[in-house]
C-alpha cells in the first residue's frame, strides 16, 4: 500500500482508497453493460473529476473513463492543466488516454491492471509527459478480474 | 493532387477539395483565437463530421479538431466505427488523436502539415490501426503557414 502526502491538506490517504473510488466508477460502467473501467482525478486529497466508460451508450470511442475524468476535472478547476493532480484508473490507459494525459501535464497516474493489448506502456514511456510519474498494480487483481469476468460473460451470452 | 474514387457514388473528388473544407474549420478556430487546426470526416464523398480546435474555449485538452470530428461522425452514423471513412486534418494528429483514430478503425487519414513536436508518426506506425492508410502533404504549406503565423502573432502580442 502506498501513501500520499498532500501538502495543502496534511492528509495522508492511500492510493488504495482512491482506487476503490475508481472501482466504484467501473461498477457504474458494468451496470450499463459497458467494459467496466473507471477513473477519478484527485487534487489535494479531494476527488475533482470522475468518469466511467460510456463508449457503447454514447456510440463514441472517445468516451473512455479517463477522458471524461479529464474533462470533468478541468471543468471543476476552470483550467485545462492538471499539474499536481493524480489520475486513478482501474486499467492501464490506452494510447488515446495517455496522449490526453500528456496534454494535461498531470503529475501522477496510478492504475490497477495492465492492458497487454493496448496499454500505453507497449509504446514506451514517451507517450506521457516527462513530468508524469506512474504507479501500477494498486488493487490490480480486483481491477483485472472485473474486466476479465465481463468479457467471459459476453462470450457465453 | 490525389483523387479518390467513391464506389457508392461514382464521384471522383480530390483530397484537396476536402482539405480545403478542413482548412475552413481551421479558420473557425483561428477566429476564436484557438490554435488553427481543422478536420472533416468523409464517407462516400460526403462530409459526415466536422471539427475545429476548441481547447481554449472549452478549457479541455481533449477538444482537438479530430476528436470532435470523430464524435460528430459517429453521431451521424449512429455507430462508433468509421470503417470506409477518411479523416482530413490540417495538421498531423497527435498521440491522443491517433489513439482515438485506432479505436474508430478509420480507413484513411489525410493530413496537411507534419507536427515535428507531437505528431503521432514520431512514435512509429503502431499507434494507428493496421488497416488505416495515411497520406500527408495535401495543401501542407497552407496548413502549416496558418499555424506558424498564429504562433508568430502570439509571440508579438
Amino acid at each position: 500500500m502506498k501513501y500520499v502526502n498532500f501538502e495543502d491538506t496534511g492528509d495522508t490517504i492511500s492510493d488504495e482508497f482512491f482506487m476503490k473510488e475508481a472501482l466504484k466508477e467501473a461498477h457504474k460502467a458494468l451496470a450499463g453493460d459497458e467494459v467496466p473501467i473507471g477513473a477519478v482525478i484527485v487534487h489535494g486529497g479531494r476527488i475533482i473529476g470522475r468518469g466511467h466508460n460510456l463508449t457503447e451508450r454514447l456510440n463514441d470511442v472517445t468516451a473512455h473513463a479517463e477522458m471524461q475524468a479529464f474533462t470533468a476535472a478541468a471543468n471543476y478547476i476552470g483550467g485545462k492543466y492538471l499539474v499536481g493532480c493524480t489520475l486513478y484508473v482501474t486499467v492501464e490507459p490506452c494510447v488515446m488516454c495517455a496522449g490526453a494525459a500528456y496534454w494535461t501535464q498531470i503529475s501522477r497516474i496510478v492504475f490497477g491492471a495492465k492492458d497487454p493489448k493496448r496499454g500505453f506502456s507497449l509504446f514506451g514511456s514517451g507517450l506521457l509527459h516527462p513530468k508524469t510519474t506512474v504507479i501500477n498494480g494498486i488493487l490490480g487483481e480486483e481491477c483485472a478480474a472485473l474486466v476479465t469476468s465481463f468479457f467471459r460473460n459476453k462470450r457465453t451470452e
